[in-house]
């Protein structure tokens, strides 16, 4: 070797000693030049403890890993079981040990619990996963039962994620059938049969006429006040149907804020950004549970029959997670690690939306563009499968009754001008636009509400809310439709016998050939009445919505959003319909349009396309957008288009500020760390670890390997409530050895104390004088060798040690004082590690965790901004 | 602080020294107790220095950070330019320095240029673009021209990946059209336009006739038999048209052979396998040239003109990848930036399948899950740019002709019964295995010419295999037929005026009425006819398909396979109908296919779906899979039935190998490391290190801080020529302290050898005495600060330091021994580092690299193959 062997080390001058007090205090690096403890081999030299722990314990799997292995005959739920063992049963003899130290090991705690609200670990968790998969593979060819375990371990993602999509799907097609006859139910009764909405008891009448905006009515489908046998016709029984629309929709809403605010405060909203932040890792209790899951299936019945402005897919994915979680309680390899669960719950969650929209590309990549955190290929695979089962499910119900999957079919194939760009642009902007709008008031209403008086009330509040809106849409004949309704009417082209007000133009009558639908021609009085409507329906919608969203109910954004922008594009496909058809000598228009102004302009195509805008404005999604856009009205023609608004749109929003479930991400302060933005820090690690730190004088709390006394770490539990405590090997020598978990080493100390004397057969451990030991020095024929330890031990000839080396996870992630904060960063992302710690060569000199990497990228935001 | 202060240190005794023989000797840990330099305070101490060498160089940004910066004047090309400054001009006044000592401080090396066939560190190259961005950032209120500077720099992506997608786009519109016309140009000539193609020749005539494939016939397009004046109907006409075929097909192909082999070899195979390791951050420089580019764009031409069974849209991600590459040397950011490239990259390779099928949707999903490796979110709301654009391109060349973006339409929307699922899932599986078929005998054909005398020729070969083409396709009437002409015809359905043989059912006479062309009846002889033209056809392309991938021409896999599939697809749909109708009275058809079997089996969606399963086969896609083909036929109603095959063909496939591109990257040998597949490695990272360097009995080469002679280094470098060398603080304590680039350590020696005196004031270095110094501890007050820093310069008082320490990058990576294999592959894919030090108690303790990791990969499932 090329090393130049210099002479024998001698110890520090006073040069160095100088520079020595340039370190900041509160870190734990005490220069003393002390000789260094050479801490080696430490795999092999426990065999033969193992072996005893093993007799003793009989279910411990290959713990020499420093894993916490699975103990699967604990019951789940409790926190952390603790089996202190004591080895040295007919060990002591004295040629074995030098000292008689009284060593007890502690072999054994069961970590696979995470308290609530705690960001779990992914990297210990799949290496859990990871251990456990091995013992099942090791042990499957020892009995046809192993082999069975193994097989059904093997396959049980695949069981889990097909009995996702079922029942997602059932649910789906349950919520969907139901919300449409309970909302039909406001307006009248089929008397025939009440279990049918309006469509299907129209179906089996004679007679069918449609009103202005192509509802049925029928001879079986009766009103309210023809129930009631009012004259039709006159005014008060247009009070009393009036009324009872109104009685119905606050009788729905009434019931199910109820239910919420008083069972399942968790069932209200969304669910998107809670399900973002639990996929990124984060653990909340009872988000996922079966109550939520039965009262929010149950609450988007009841809200979207009672006419709120409020959509139902953003909640499917957060009904769908839930079956995902309480699934995947049946199988423990999900049900029992965290970090794995969250594979079902991807899945879940694309499933969700995949039944909600019946899109499952669309689903996938929603799954994959704006929830997912962490997506292994095979997750991919098996969201693949798990949307495919839930699209096949909603397909079989067949809750649309068109046979197909699609929800707002476009019957049309026409294509479209290259100078339509223009107008679809300009709905891109406006979604944009909106999408700001709505996200900056919503969240500024909200923050208002939780300090305002009005956040008391959340019943009263939303039934005032469905009392209004129920009183002002009922008088709009677009209003009085579902969203889903009034948006199949909007996306829709008109066909020769159709002679609702948006389909009233002044065109000679048909003559009996199918294509003379198409050819543009000028507005109808119709038209112009729908135009207004339209509009008013626009302004009550929007303000409706922003108030909406919020409530202490189940509410999702995707089906608002695409309503108003369907509403805003028709608007402006009629408006671009009359000026291409006034102004058809333009040399522009007669050449794409043709000569007979045939295939011109389609107004149903600016419906869908402002749909796309408008929800790629609240929600900044890129492809998947497009996707759901495509799948949900079955124009695979008009992609580039789509494409072209939800970029106008992005860019337009992104300008004004982040998306919906960014805001309410942030709004609630889940710790979220944001996997998209790049941010220019200019911070190196150790500069950070100092930032960070800046607030506390207190120096970094360490433990050392070996030679605390019991006492002592009892004393720096109590005074650094960390979750965590880096091991390190001496204070002179700070070099990292592992990490231990504050709660590991409170429920050893914890049974220490009170473990009763009939099961301990030896006294109690000395809280004062007994020795704990992290390293797995001492088992080499029970002599200890490093320098702490044996200064320790002669110190405490007399006492007794606790090892703890089991606890230690010798695995913790590592990074140098000067790696730049960027590198940190994409380390948290990617490798999901919940704390790193910074060394200064090879010398523990910080810990950065993930609520430091999401204060000081607040920080930066936030002096970026001031920059601009 | 809990710590216990232990008494002061002693050293060590015969206990431990006995315990560290155990360290395997291939360690540089050599453990003497020796004391520990103290190393602190090194970002805000050269101050001084940096302004000094800012003076000299004028264009050293920020180079504290321990980065190379670019120095954006040195002309690309250029590997490595170092600039040596001697920065202690005037400052040698004696207050300042102690020692005597001539200090010479290597301020300045430029590194954006990797060797050809070097791995990319992700982590480095992406940093060194934050700080060029910072600067750039920090400089954009100096001047206009910063401002714009800036500007044009935060653009420049969306600029580039614009021109990525026109350029892409218009290639696939040429090439398209190009091939088109040069493939019935083989047939014939039009005569009032010789360059039209057959399709466009028709359409200027008034009688165009069909034959039994539906290929056009019209006065205007004449016969090379025509042309010649020969009786068309006699035999020596169809020989002679059968000549001609042969003809031009061998033309076309020995044409494209010599120009491959001859000008550009990369230009061969498809080039997705090499585009995936490209991507995964190898480089190869020439791949993505000019030269490939032109020839390859040429090549798909000729080849798919000559009749050849091979794609164009394979081929077409290379081909994009190539303008890629071309248009990202235009922008600074991306040029001198592999890992920013990279992103470029990724964009152009979807957007190659985006023009290649029209299928934008298709090629982001292609690209996200096929061939990308570091895909940020960034990315992909560009490559969804890229791809609109590129798509738009397409549109508005038409080369399909028909107004929309979709190459294969289904025109059709008749629902599929649920039975249905058998056949599909049978055709999965048929995909399953003839992808396993395909891949096992292509790779051992491949092997075998790597080995043979076959090899030798592989202009021979194609014309060869040209010849044998054109002899056996000429006959078949479907196999004439350019593979997208075949796919177009089979995926159609049967309209009531078609009277090609596919369509020949026994039904009563078209009576007017549009609808009973969907009626189900039985086949009339037409049809038996072409069952068994396709059967044959069917075997001809599945044994030609075998030899000519991977021969010296540009050839993708796509279209075959979809070809393959769909005349499966076809065979088996048209077998299912007339089970189906022949056993109406079956109550599962009755009830799905209603009472006049209407609706029933449409056997060109089994080619569609046939198409998938091939497909799926050989690729093991599978969501890009269903949206490439939902894309390329435009039938959104069929995602399910698509989603069933396409996973029925991955297991299938899975269960016997893998897929095409991954036996191709490892047949290349390319050190691409699977992101996909997760290993059960039961290795730590320490006896990882041990395992990879079994086979060397040579201690670890590392260099040491401070202290090392010229001539050390040079000797190190000589006996181990590894990439890059680890810095430890010094042998006793080797801790590390960064890492250095052998190559920037010989450009620094071999400048110091030959610059000339003119230039350096000062006399050379003295090789043997003079010290290199990796710290940068000396810049406080001239003084060093380290021990082995002193100890050195004790010993050298009158010898001249060499200051290297910003060649040291000081944020290596680092794990500790006792971390698991899982998670140290997990650092290397998602990080992307090279290199990855392993320390033990903070000491070095070996280096892995990702070679390393590659082979340990390939033991590990050779030996999981062993163990079945």
């Amino acid at each position: 070797m090329a090393f130049s062997t210099g002479g024998s080390s001698s110890s520090g001058n006073a040069n160095e000693r100088k520079l020595q007090r340039d370190i900041p205090t509160d870190s734990c690096v005490r220069l003393y030049l002390s000789p260094v403890p050479s801490v080696e081999g430490d795999e092999d030299e426990d065999v033969d403890d193992d072996h005893q722990s093993q007799a003793a314990l009989s279910i411990v799997e290959q713990d020499d890993s420093g894993e916490e292995v699975e103990l699967t005959s604990v019951t789940p739920g409790t926190a952390t079981t603790v089996t202190i063992v004591d080895t040295n049963h007919g060990v002591s003899n004295p040629s074995k040990t030098q000292y008689d130290e009284e060593v007890t090991d502690v072999t054994y705690v069961v970590r696979k619990h995470y308290e609530n609200f705690e960001t779990i670990d992914w990297l210990k968790d799949l290496m859990r996963n990871r251990i456990r998969h091995r013992n099942l593979r090791a042990q499957r060819r020892a009995s046809w039962r192993q082999r069975f375990i193994f097989w059904f371990d093997a396959w049980s993602g695949w069981i889990c994620v097909l009995l996702v999509g079922l029942s997602a799907g059932l649910v789906a097609g349950f919520v969907d059938i139901g919300a449409k006859w309970m909302s039909h139910w406001r307006t009248g009764v089929c008397t025939p049969a009440f279990w049918l909405n309006r469509e299907q008891c129209c179906w089996g009448s004679r007679e069918v006429e449609f009103d202005h905006v192509h509802s049925e009515l029928c001879e079986h489908w009766n009103t309210w006040s023809q129930i009631f046998d009012m004259n039709e016709l006159s005014v008060s029984a247009w009070f009393f149907r009036y009324f009872m629309f109104i009685f119905w929709s606050v009788i729905y809403s009434g019931f199910i804020v109820c239910l919420v605010v008083g069972s399942a405060p968790y069932a209200s909203g969304s669910g998107i950004p809670e399900i973002k932040t639990i996929l990124s890792g984060f653990i909340m209790y009872g988000y996922l549970g079966k109550w939520t899951f039965f009262i929010k299936s149950i609450g988007m019945i009841f809200v979207t029959s009672a006419g709120l402005i409020v959509g139902k897919e953003g909640p499917f994915v957060h009904i769908s997670c839930c079956c995902g979680n309480l699934f995947s309680k049946l199988f423990p390899k999900y049900g029992n690690n965290e970090a794995r669960k969250r594979e079902i719950l991807s899945a879940a969650a694309a499933t969700g939306v995949s039944v909600a929209f019946g899109a499952p590309i669309g689903g996938i990549l929603f799954g994959l563009e704006e929830i997912s955190y962490y997506f292994p290929y095979k997750t991919l695979w098996r969201t693949f499968f798990c949307c495919m089962i839930g699209a096949l499910v909603v397909r079989t119900i067949n809750p649309y009754g068109n046979g197909h999957e699609i929800q707002f079919p476009v019957e049309y194939n026409v294509p479209w001008a290259t100078f339509e760009v223009v107008p679809f642009i300009c709905l891109g902007i406006l979604g944009g636009l909106w999408g700001t709008l709505f996200i900056k008031t919503n969240i500024r209403w909200l923050k208002y509400k939780k300090t305002s008086r009005i956040g008391q009330y959340p019943r009263a509040e939303v039934v005032i809310l469905t009392l209004i809106t129920a009183f002002i849409c009922y008088p709009n004949l677009y209003l009085r439709l579902t969203m889903p309704e009034l948006i199949r009417r909007l996306v829709g082209q008109c066909r020769v016998d159709n002679h609702m007000d948006l389909c009233d133009y002044e065109r000679e009558k048909p003559t009996g050939t199918a294509t003379s639908k198409l050819y543009s021609a000028l507005a109808g009085p119709g038209i112009h009445r729908a135009i207004w409507q339209l509009f008013w329906a626009l302004i009550v919608q929007i303000t409706l919505v922003i108030f909406t969203i919020g409530t202490k109910i189940p509410s999702g954004l995707i089906v608002p959003s695409i309503s108003i922008g369907a509403i805003a594009g028709r608007l402006i496909g009629i408006i671009t319909e009359q000026i291409a058809y006034q102004n058809q000598h333009l040399a522009i228009l007669r050449h794409e349009c043709g000569v007979s102004n045939e295939h011109c302009v389609t107004p149903g195509l600016y419906a869908v396309v402002g749909a796309c805008a408008f929800l790629g404005g609240v929600s900044r999604m890129t492809v998947s957008l497009v996707v759901i856009m495509s799948e949900v009205t079955g124009g695979l023609s008009y992609i580039v288009p789509l494409m072209v608004t939800a970029l106008a749109a992005k860019w337009v929003g992104d300008a004004f500020g982040e998306g919906i479930y960014e805001e309410n991400v942030k709004l609630s302060g889940y710790p979220y760390l944001e996997n998209r933005e790049s941010f220019r820090f200019t911070l190196k690690a150790g500069e950070a670890v100092r930032a960070s730190r800046s607030d506390e004088t207190v120096p970094l709390a360490c433990i050392i390997q070996d030679g605390m006394t019991i006492a002592q770490i009892d004393r720096l539990l109590h005074r650094h409530p960390h979750s965590i405590y880096p091991v390190i090997i001496s204070e002179d020598f700070p070099c990292i050895v592992g990490q231990v978990q504050r709660r590991d080493l409170l429920a050893v100390l914890k049974s220490r104390k009170t473990q009763s004397p009939q099961i301990q057969s030896k006294p109690l451990l000395n809280r004062k004088y007994s020795v704990v030991s992290m390293s797995n020095l001492l088992n080499k024929s029970g002599q200890p060798s490093s320098l702490g330890m044996r200064r320790a031990s002669i110190a405490l000839q007399a006492s007794k040690i606790l090892k703890l080396h089991k606890l230690v996870d010798r695995a913790p992630i590592i990074v140098t004082d000067q790696t730049p904060m960027e590198a940190v960063v994409d380390m948290f992302r990617k490798l999901g590690c919940r704390q790193i710690f910074v060394t200064k060569n090879g010398r523990l000199h910080g810990i950065l965790t993930r609520k430091d990497i999401i204060r000081l990228m607040q920080e930066a935001n936030i002096s970026k901004k001031l920059e601009h």
